[in-house]
């Protein structure tokens, strides 16, 4: 009878586990398009360049922080 | 009648989780968000350009957030 | 009889994490409307503009600051 | 009796490992994608050179990155 | 009967493990690749010449991180 009790005792770390990876994800996206919105002032003639580039990089983050949030899901 | 009671015993971490994935997403945003504004003021001829590319970039980390709060709520 | 008692045995974090929530949330509008006044005073004939672009990310940043304080509180 | 219960005793760390990963890939990607759309508005005829190298420089994180939420999931 | 129970009790640090691997993977890969892509910037007509560098050193840092990450999930 005891053990479906206990079966739950651990700390649920998943949840801390998105929080770490929602951390990551919008630091790194943060800091670039920081530097990307920047460089459009700079320099607003490659302004679409540099959007492209911003999203392609963001694109890169944004595609493992749903798999890693996925993973905190389902593992 | 030991089980429901003992069931509830781990510390409740979703609340953490939601708390770090805020401090996550406010931070990018707010970091993002203050150098768009910047250069709006350093470039004013391209604050409407400046302010599409804040609102993709923000948008990306607005994506994750919601889902990451999501699955706080029903993991 | 002891399964009520022992039921509020666990640590209540819904309100660690309310208090993280808001360090996330006003880390980020703090730090995107303090560039956003610096901005307008650097640039006065542009303020509108800048207001108009600090009241669009702020928003977004609320956004989710309501609804992950929503979940603290139903969750 | 015990022994399927006791068996969930310790914390499980996965989920702080994948956020950990996240943590590390996300500096990664955001500083380099951060110099890469300065240097891009730097040197605007350069630009595609730079974004090549970026993606480069990228997918290596981005590699073992998956492999490192892959061991996180199925170790 | 008791002691296949306590053999699982200890905290499993392997994914605490594979979360610092990919910390410190990730910072010095983001960090050498940031310096080479301002330099191709700063000197674009030894671009080619920097970004053989950049992906020997990144090289390098891919080569120990997949190692320690494979000592991470069968040690």
């Amino acid at each position: 009878m005891a053990q479906e009790a206990t079966a739950s005792l651990p700390i649920a770390t998943n949840y801390l586990g998105i929080g770490l990876v929602v951390i990551g994800a919008g630091y790194g996206i943060g800091k670039l398009a920081a530097s990307a919105l920047e460089s459009m002032a700079r320099q607003p003639e490659v302004a679409g360049n540099i959007q492209t580039a911003m999203i392609i990089a963001a694109a890169l983050i944004e595609g493992f922080t749903f798999f890693a949030l996925l993973l905190c899901w389902i593992a």
